[in-house]
């Protein structure tokens, strides 16, 4: 009998097309993968993506409903996050974003993920980007 | 018979409380995720978190020491690293960095964890940051 | 009967010595992660490591050439890799370097990676780091 693990291509309906030839999430046996969201509103057909609103809170929901949409089409959920990676553009939202960041996890149940926070360069106009490891089972 | 597995949060006595809600290291199975630690000295109640010293050498050797007690808070070693991310400030100090990572993994008895090095940006008086991915068994 | 997972470092004949002590790539169990593979060619004994090219498609060819070297050491392929983390430079790169990317994962059978694109610094010469964690089987 064959266990070979089943690689799946995560992609919402949601979602603009990547940018390449990378997946939105990928999902392979218990390990689920999401790429790196930004503040990118849902795709509309003929439209470049555009991140939702100039400001902090508005990108970062918006980041983390898309990178959820995927956990959800991979068949987990933010309680089976162990690890996401958040990267800033100025060490001076640090606070904003973890108030932002607070508000949307509260009523996680199980452990909260680890996270590890940098300040990386984006492409302009992007404040902020996620990216998620879960592990589910 | 259920396969469930069980997320734990791993939380040092010694280290500070996160800045926000997520757990200072996350075990899932047999994958155990640290979030990034940096050279902040062991929790004094009432104060804020404070690196223990100007030099990469100290913030080195305490962010190493946060992310061991991680470890072993969730059963694991060094010796079960995978991975080390490692967030530098400034490429002058790749040199040293790595005289000081030579010494603390001397010691290592399975095949040293992976690594990559960048440069970020951290908030300010922070020079390192360093996150483990660890898969125990 | 004993399930200890073996834990392996993976280092292709072809490969420079890392600069400290870490492995190039590691395995355990079905968890593959390669570490950060810049642009230097092929080891020359005696010689310090060097980019292969100033441009941005030779240092990314080679850099993917490297990562592959290090998933094949490991019995794995890009057809196993669930995240890869791009490190770039320079904003003004995305364009050229997704064309490259196109072109080199275009045969691609399974599900693409995931991936995260982030703007750092890295030593100088250098203009692109990847690094890519793959699960087997």
């Amino acid at each position: 009998m064959s266990d070979k693990l089943t690689k799946t291509a995560l992609t919402p309906a949601t979602h603009t097309t990547p940018p390449a030839k990378f997946s939105h999430g990928v999902r392979k046996g218990n390990i689920l993968q999401v790429a790196g969201q930004v503040g990118f509103g849902p795709a509309v057909e003929g439209q470049a993506p555009t991140p939702v609103g100039p400001g902090l809170r508005e990108q970062t929901l918006q980041a983390f409903a898309n990178a959820e949409a995927i956990l959800k089409e991979g068949g987990a959920s933010w309680e089976d996050a162990v690890m996401i990676r958040v990267y800033l553009t100025d060490t001076g939202h640090f606070a904003e974003f973890n108030e932002i960041y607070n508000e949307y996890f509260a009523s996680l149940q199980e452990a909260p993920a680890a996270r590890t926070t940098v300040y990386v360069g984006l492409p302009a106009g992007l404040l902020v980007e996620v990216d998620v490891l879960a592990v589910l089972g």
